[in-house]
């Protein structure tokens, strides 16, 4: 009897994501003889909870094939921390029971940090029971925080994203700096690392390129010193581009939630970027524009980097044969091939032990010494992420993304409270 | 003696601006037999005011070249309002000593209402002079709102973005519905007409599909209805997808001025997202996402619309052949050719009378009588204006723009006080 697998996507979703549930399903398809049934859960890891099981060989083959080139999470993703495994067992009881019913037998998580704990815990648990099973982390985030791994799938389609579009307005701003706009901010995200707001350092090729001020959460805002260097920048170069990191603090206080607040009261949600366009125009006096990303930059699908798609993708398809060769406890990783002429890299894999719950921040040495640009590795580095391009198809002026179905298989099990 | 020419941008600039410099200037190169000096006015009608002329041929063909595919103003514009021409016609005096000293006789300007209002009144003021000169209006606008034109170069570009960007962030929050975010809200520009709201309507296809909301500028906004339509759609598809114009209006205030304080007590500028979010979130106790893409959408030269760009260049390359044939005080258009099968279209032109400072609003049948959706026409016009694709060249990452120097000619007049 041949094993079924499992796969669900966790967490923040990327525009590269579907890439790796392609991989895994193309492979899949091209090595039926080892496996059972290919199940998607419904919404991550809640899918195996709720038994709400996607069987993919329910879909449309060209439908599947779109997921190559389309953002989000196909199978709908989670934000949910299992409860403690140990002194809490419910909900991996469950998950063993929803396993042990479909026979499970190969279980892929296609997430970040946290949801590669969740992982580690799941495979941790199934060593407790007589159940075989084979646990397979895929790695995925926009934050390229993963530990290990050269650097994560969702990263750099994200970076692309971001530099292109700080080169873009910055070549608006500049445009209009002589009578109207001088400064522009663009917020984008990264709660804790910087890895995000230092993609947009990539297009700066001469001093007074934009963008002039990288805002990084590892560095401490300090408001003095930022209007100094605002007004240096429009002094010098007529106006100034400013990138900021969701994250960043004075004093150990997001920017953040420094005091927005309607009409009614209510204190404003997120938007780090009005505050500082506040901040500039009340100081400086200066017409100010800003954008907030959000949730465009994550699923900028149509502006992808090509090595950060074939990444993804190619872990997907090494998941399958990770799988056939059942080795497990691991989470996917992507390995740097030593050679100075050309970025090379090819799949490794770590154990999930080292991977759960650890942060890899932006090194020290990739923010320059004045706290608001990158250095030359860091730049050389997120160029090699950023490389080529990716282009979905398009239908009426939009892309054309994938439609799948999505309909669950019938439960065997009694509804289940988490 | 063969006359100079002058062309200048102005205005909010486009992605695709800079694709009619560049059909002005290849045809004027084809042309050169015809024409003396092509001088790119700095920083738009400032350039003749300051006697700052950029001498197109002192510029790398190759960069040049690299125009057609790049956003911004190249040689910068600006938002100025020329003083009354009869009551205080020194601005207008200042202009015609100039293009006299540098025998300008083409004066080509690009841009939306406001600028084709100074073209009229230019053209007006060299006719009490006896010095004959060709003016002509170049259209450029996102918004959409020049008249007679059938479309506005800039707009199918922006439209093109705002569709994408829609469609991509809703797979993005349809992913994590289930268990965080349920709303996601995009602001879009258009102070008056809703045209680039209604762009995010085509990707819509069957009843449930995204964008769920649109909020156009030309329907008052209800908070009590538009609180129940969030409501339902989170009801009955799981996740609410709102896209709403930065200038909509409640009891003629704008939504974007309600009152959003930081903690210095200044008023927040601009931003309609955060407060719709905020009313959303404390009304319903739902997890919203909000994202503004200010300047981004008007300078995503990266997915720009190839028919616009299309219509760009070409405009540019027949402002030559208008001046050739000395036809003056006009506004070129884009004029739609009767055929039922295709959208086919051709280089018109209008009296620059008709044209200055008017606005085409959003017809009333472009949009449905809910008030929150397009029709079936709006989204046949908008898919016309997004086909195709129009790819930039890259370098590391990021797209390849035009480098110009923008270096200015030796002035032969005394400074001018403006």
């Amino acid at each position: 009897m041949k094993g079924n697998i499992f796969y669900a996507q966790s967490g923040g979703v990327t525009p590269v994501i579907n890439a790796t549930a392609f991989g895994l399903i193309e492979q899949f398809f091209k090595n039926k003889k080892y496996f059972g049934k290919f199940y998607a859960g419904k919404n991550g890891i809640l899918g195996a909870l709720n038994e709400e099981l996607i069987d993919i060989s329910s879909e449309k083959k060209s439908e599947l094939k779109l997921l190559k080139q389309t953002p989000g999470g196909a199978f709908g993703s989670c934000r949910l921390k299992l409860k403690d495994y140990i002194k809490s067992g419910r909900q991996f009881q469950r998950i063993y029971e929803v396993f042990k019913a479909h026979d499970i037998r190969y279980f892929f998580y296609n997430g970040g940090g946290d949801s590669q704990d969740t992982t580690n815990k799941i495979s941790k648990f199934f060593k407790t029971k007589d159940y075989p099973i084979t646990c397979i982390g895929l790695p995925k985030t926009i934050d390229n925080d993963l530990p290990i791994t050269y650097c994560c799938p969702g990263y750099g389609s994200v970076a692309k994203y971001i530099a292109t579009s700080t080169l873009e307005a910055s070549l608006d701003v500049k445009s209009m700096s002589e009578t109207s706009t001088k400064v522009f901010i663009l917020e984008v995200m990264g709660r804790h690392a910087g890895w995000l707001a230092a993609s947009a350092g990539i297009i700066k090729m001469n001093a007074g390129d934009p963008p002039h001020l990288i805002l990084f959460p590892e560095i401490e805002f300090k408001q003095s010193d930022f209007l100094k260097k605002v007004k240096d920048a429009i002094d010098k170069y007529g106006y100034c581009v400013i990138v900021a990191s969701e994250g960043i603090k004075s004093k150990n206080k997001f920017i953040s939630d420094s005091g927005l607040k309607d009409s009614f009261g209510h204190a404003q949600l997120g938007g780090v970027a009005p505050v500082l366009s506040n901040i500039v125009t009340s100081k400086l006096n200066v017409k100010v524009h800003w954008a907030v990303s959000d949730y465009l930059q994550r699923s900028a699908r149509h502006i992808a980097s090509k090595i950060d798609v074939e990444q993804a993708y190619t872990l997907g398809r090494s998941g399958i044969e990770y799988a056939k060769k059942n080795i497990s406890d691991v989470m996917l990783t992507i390995e740097r091939i030593a050679d100075k002429s050309k970025f090379k890299w090819k799949v490794s894999h770590a154990p999930l032990d080292k991977v759960a719950n650890l942060e890899k921040m932006l090194p020290k040495n990739f923010i320059k010494s004045n706290g608001y640009e990158i250095t030359k590795s860091c730049m050389s580095y997120i160029t090699d992420l950023t490389q080529g391009e990716d282009y979905p198809t398009y239908a009426v002026g939009a892309p054309r993304y994938a439609n799948l179905n999505c309909k669950t298989i019938k439960k065997k099990l009694k509804k289940f409270n988490l």
